[in-house]
């Protein structure tokens, strides 16, 4: 018997409507499966939260979620909250303290009506952008110098350390190598002089440890338009913290949108708790009406079964959500169709 | 009489191929108008001028640059010289030196069979990216420190002055409000807490001197997914250096592809000669075969005859490249078309 500790962080607007769905397939697993237990605390934590104590976690959240063995996250971002204080403080502080430097994002097309290319089909768009997701160019370093006066200047550092960079290109390489895929590494070294041109070197120096992955190297600007015109070239990709952010846009852009984009923050070596999440953000223009695609947060589950080593199990939510996607009165109006963010939690715990 | 003096830069790969039509198209245009003359000088600079004497350009390059009224650049990089030399040394370089910090580049669908979007026509694809492009994150700042030790660390840092971005967020103001568009500046606060913190509010604060100017606001990797599930959206946008780069070549996937993306890189004040480019590189691997498309190229005509204030010949060759996209034996291969890049030049002179 397994038994999984997972803290719930519903956070703002839609999150906990489409956390609520998804928590329903943990517990359906649970039913369908003797061997397997889930325990779920919930914290209220996000702009409602700030809003009342200033703050957008408790004190000591960082230790709270320590003991967990997954972090299951909603959405986080609200009118009111400046976004720099609500993701740098909540989201973008459990990636960092928790050090979950891969995140990865799969760019799938689960049914060929939902991508807006011409001539693209599931077999063209089936790759893994893997994300460094701990520094770069989200070190948060920088400087604000004269401030209103004419000469004020504004400094951004990104911050590429030699351990950050080689084990996010190592974990992308053993993924390639495991899964027998070509792996393309995405970079700028023709501008940024100096991160970027560090990047491919360590791309390089690594890759000679695998002399079986075939490798591939583009400039972000072409890779981001490769993804549009040319998805099949990709099988994994792996990048920085700031393209990956963009590419994975472009990737869900492709494949049908936000509501089915799902991210895994993991620590590899499970020394701290990993945390899953949809990619989409809080969407207060739609929150409370029942109306929020909960794919994406249930994909997030299929993401944490594979990261707990029940595969059998991320398959078969994700084949579930092929089967979903083509009952058009099972989804939700984003995608064409007439449930009810509930409805579609409900008609899925059925099919599986 | 007007007498317009131009610097050729071929360049490398296909760049002498697309630069010899767009000279085509300008002595045409000489022809047919007895109240414009051309003045041409080639400069043989790039890759291959940097093998044999170890620099791109010669020592007082940009001395003699200086004189004329606009550079028309082919493409620069070629096997055997690294990137970081061959971009930055010229094409960035120019860029830096000539103080061309407004970067105009258009994402117009020129015909509804080039987009690979699926329900988008020329009215849903018809903007304008201008893009800073003379510091941020191109500042070429950094530091490589602890070099080849466990502790190595490298940083890259964007410089984003409040004269610099001042300039840019004003000139797409005036941009938006003489064409009565709106605009969207896209920027990224959320995890660049200092550099896009200033930008946002830069681009607030000259806001309130276009109170008619109707704005948008989109971080980048939201931006990037719009580009292409809902292009429309767009009027004028205005961006970073970097994000302007990513942007537009997105911008170019959604509308057939580098071979028909064409860049202006303006000195707005005409203290300095601006440069027009189409936005392809070298491409090595079909250069000396006679089917680059050059309409890229030609376009790049179109938008230096609108900055010499003759947009009646900008509006002219535009109209020409949307008919000569119709005529299937007109364009080259990577359009699906018959033709080679001195074919297509021919005919283009032919329906001028
Ligand atoms: C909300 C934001 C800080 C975050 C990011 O930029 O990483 C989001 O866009 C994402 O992709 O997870
Ligand atoms: C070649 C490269 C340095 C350049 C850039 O990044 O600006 C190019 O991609 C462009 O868009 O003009």
């Amino acid at each position: 018997m397994k038994n999984f500790k997972i803290a719930l962080i519903p956070g703002d607007g839609i999150g906990p409507e489409v956390i609520a769905e998804g928590v329903k397939v943990l517990k359906t697993i649970e039913r369908l499966n003797s061997e397997i237990s889930f325990s779920f605390t919930e914290f209220p934590w996000g702009c409602q939260y700030y809003l009342e104590n200033g703050k957008m976690m408790a004190d000591d959240g960082i230790e709270q979620l320590k003991e967990y063995d997954a972090i299951y996250l909603g959405a986080v971002g609200y009118p009111g909250v400046p976004d720099t204080i609500s993701l740098r403080d909540l989201l973008i502080r459990i990636r960092r303290e928790f050090d979950q430097y891969v995140n990865c994002r799969p760019v799938t097309l689960l049914n060929p009506s939902l991508t807006p290319l011409k001539d693209k089909t599931e077999k063209d768009i089936d790759f893994l952008v893997i994300r460094e997701n701990s520094e770069g160019e989200y070190a948060g370093a920088g400087d604000w110098l004269f401030k209103g006066k004419p000469e004020e200047v504004v400094l951004q550092t990104g911050v590429f350390s030699r351990k950050g960079t080689e084990r996010i290109i190592r974990y992308a390489y053993e993924e390639a190598k495991k899964s027998n895929r070509t792996l393309t590494s995405v970079s700028k070294a023709n501008a940024l002089n100096y991160s970027m041109v560090f990047w491919d070197e360590v791309f390089e120096e690594v890759g000679k440890e695998y002399p079986e992955v075939k490798t591939y190297s583009h400039l972000v600007d072409a890779a981001s338009l490769y993804f549009v015109v040319a998805p099949e070239r990709f099988e994994v990709v792996v990048t920085s913290n700031l393209f990956g952010d963009i590419l994975t846009d472009i990737g869900a852009a492709i494949t049908g949108g936000m509501g089915l984009a799902t991210g895994a923050n993991l620590n590899p070596e499970k020394k701290f708790p990993s945390m899953f999440e949809p990619v989409h953000g809080s969407a207060p223009d739609i929150s409370g009406q029942g109306i929020a695609n909960p794919i994406a947060a249930i994909w997030s589950v299929s993401q944490m079964m594979d990261f707990f080593e029940e595969e059998q199990w991320g398959e078969v939510i994700l084949s579930t959500i092929k089967t979903i996607l083509t009952e058009k009165n099972s989804i939700t109006p984003d995608l064409g169709g007439t449930s009810s963010t509930e409805g579609l939690g409900n008609r899925f715990v059925e099919l599986l």
